[in-house]
């Protein structure tokens, strides 16, 4: 008999994540002796929680099929990880008499590195609880701070996108220089780790192209260094073009800025570090600068989307399937680079042990040895990711994204639940 | 004999002000009898006035071609403006010196309303100095607010831009806002004129979607009237998505956010409304915010050009030197608006004297009575402006755009110039 598989949303959504929901639900329905219905969770595992669930089976193929081109979470994400099995037991029974009610063998879990510890401990159910379930983590996360895989789907389109806003404003900027803005600065996200800063570095392919410095997380800020470079830069080519990360900090490990609030995994709440660094360089430089804030734009871009992150985001989706009819659990999907030059890649899969809770960094060899820029390695891992344009269909000059129905699975449990 | 022409690009550059070059310089080359050599001013009228010219014959047809597809201005813009013939003769006398030195008998000035001004001024040096030249304006500028013309080339990609990413930031934040962030504000430019932030409206095609609120520079800001609205769009709708122009102002007329600083107009240069906006909504209604300034990303997204856009900048550039070739001066090219559904447009033409230093803001039966969106007539204006994609060729990942070689034109006059 088959059973149904979950499959949620969690953490932030990027412009290809409902490219993995596709895999996920395309491949499932292949294989309908195996897998019977699939639910999705109404905002991450708290539709799990709260059964509250969705019938994808009430969405056609083709509302399936255009979440290929549909950017953010089409079921609702959430930022909302589960405690220990020790520390709140009461959550994993409650998952239990969800999956036991509605007959779920297989848990699809399609978020980044603190999801990827939710979805081991709902894989540790089985042993733990006695409550067959396999559980197969997705990857996902525009940080590209997930270990083990080459990278995470969600970052290659991130990277597109602020590589090529980085050299249009660039552009922008080299034209309005000699009488007017003199520096301009993107901040761009980045809690931790300086993927996305580092893929505007894409855009700088010779000698006074924009962007000029990068200032990355993993380089903390020396102010008297970064506003040398700047007045350098500016008299050299005329303009300095910078790419921030948010989560630019100091010698003694401080954010430069915080808005003061902490989402529900505890991490301060970045944002502002742009005018920040505005105010530095008209105080200190008496320069006119211009500074953007991408924000959400950089990670809902689907317009802009890397073909090879769509590609790389459906393909760990269906595989996540192809893993659970495999029989496993308790794993990630990954990326494996096969070759470098010409390009090849893989699916693999790594245990969800050797992933929750880790962040990857930056190598020190990929930024340039002044910290200011990357090297040319850092390049050679980069560049394929951003390769090729993924254009979603357009209708009246707007792209046409699909808004699923998201018809709700009837409850089959008298109790409710709150989530804390 | 034919005569040289000269053509400039002036104030804040767009993603499609090199596509009306392209339609000067191509126009120019097809009639060899009537103009011989087009020079560009290097940084705009700075590059009359220093002599500091571009030859622009040096430059393939391919390279003239690639201007369609690159945003920024090619030849250096700037912001300057003449001052009138009685307060400073010695500009005028210079531009007829380096005019008559290289024998320019045509004068392309491509910008807003403040250049409209300068483009007319130098039309008046054939009477009033008696040097005899031809001025035609060429139109830009992404705040569409000159005068006559039904729309400015350059505002069309921008409103592409905004439209687009309030409709992907919207898809964002409605999947996280279950357990994350509730009201995400977009700030975009438009310092008097709310065109571009009307623009975001064309993403709200039906009730809930994104924008649900835009502030306008022609509304006065009624903070409890936000607020009001922030707050119950959050308990219908879940979140809360706004598109909030720079201009933003209060009742008596001052702008919310003022970085203290002006151009060289005497306009105070803007910036940071969006993060204001944000304290107020944390301070005020304790909801979870984010917040994105677009800034010269907006201006500069070739990526996502309008294709009608492109289309009417390359026309302009063109209908301007067919004008100077049918004996014209002192006016502006405008786009008339023949039919709207379906929409058809054609070239016209405006005097100068009618354009310069009128700024055209939103009517206001563009607005919706409440003031915080826009009206079915508004949408009927604005969509049009938006249709047809227009990408640019990728060379590994990345748009190719032209960088000329931007050749010297050799100095004939022995004394230097200084631009005050």
């Amino acid at each position: 008999m088959p059973r149904n598989a979950f499959y949620a949303q969690s953490g932030g959504v990027t412009a290809v994540i409902n490219a993995s929901a596709a895999g996920v639900i395309e491949t499932a329905r292949q294989h309908p002796d195996r897998i019977g219905r699939v639910f999705a969770g109404r905002n991450g595992i708290i539709g799990a929680l709260t059964e509250d669930l969705i019938d994808t089976g009430a969405e056609s193929a083709a509302a399936i099929a255009a979440l290929r081109h549909t950017p953010s979470g089409a079921f609702g994400s959430c930022r909302y990880k589960l405690k220990g099995l020790d520390k709140n037991k009461a959550e994993y029974e409650r998952l239990i008499e969800v999956f036991k009610a509605h007959d779920i063998g297989y848990f699809f879990y399609n978020g980044g590195g603190d999801s990827a510890d939710t979805c081991l401990k709902v894989s540790q159910i089985a042993g733990a609880l006695g409550y067959p379930i396999q559980a197969i983590h997705v990857p996902k996360t525009v940080d590209n701070d997930l270990p083990i895989t080459d990278c995470c789907p969600g970052f290659g389109s991130v990277a597109k996108y602020v590589a090529v806003s980085i050299r249009e404003a660039g552009y922008d900027v080299a034209s309005m220089a000699k009488t007017s803005t003199k520096v301009f600065i993107l901040e761009v996200m980045g809690r931790h780790a300086g993927w996305i800063a580092a893929a505007g570095g894409l855009a700088a392919e010779k000698e006074g192209d924009a962007p000029h410095l990068i200032l990355f997380p993993e380089i903390p800020f020396d102010q008297a260094g970064f506003l040398g470079r700047v007045q350098a830069c500016v008299q050299r080519f005329g303009y300095c073009a910078v790419v921030a990360s948010e989560g630019l900090h100091n010698a003694s490990g401080e954010f430069l800025s915080e808005a003061g609030s902490k989402d529900a995994f505890g991490h301060a709440q970045l944002g502002g570090l742009a005018p920040l660094l505005a105010g530095l360089i008209k105080d200190e430089l008496k320069l006119k600068y211009h500074w953007a804030v991408a924000d959400y734009l950089q990670r809902a871009a689907r317009h802009i989307a890397s073909k090879t992150d769509v590609e790389q985001s459906y393909a760990c989706g269906r595989a996540a399937v192809e893993m659970a009819l495999a029989g496993k659990s308790g794993v990630m999907v990954t990326i494996v680079r096969d070759s470098a030059a010409p390009y090849r890649w893989s699916i693999g899969e790594a245990p969800l042990d050797r992933i929750a809770n880790v962040e990857k960094k930056m190598p020190r060899e990929f930024i340039s040895e002044d910290g200011f820029h990357i090297t040319q390695r850092c390049r050679e891992y980069l560049s394929p990711l951003i390769q090729g344009e993924d254009y979603p269909p357009y209708v009246d000059g707007l792209p046409r994204y699909i808004q699923l129905t998201n018809v709700p699975v009837p409850k089959k449990l008298a109790a409710p639940f709150t989530v804390k």
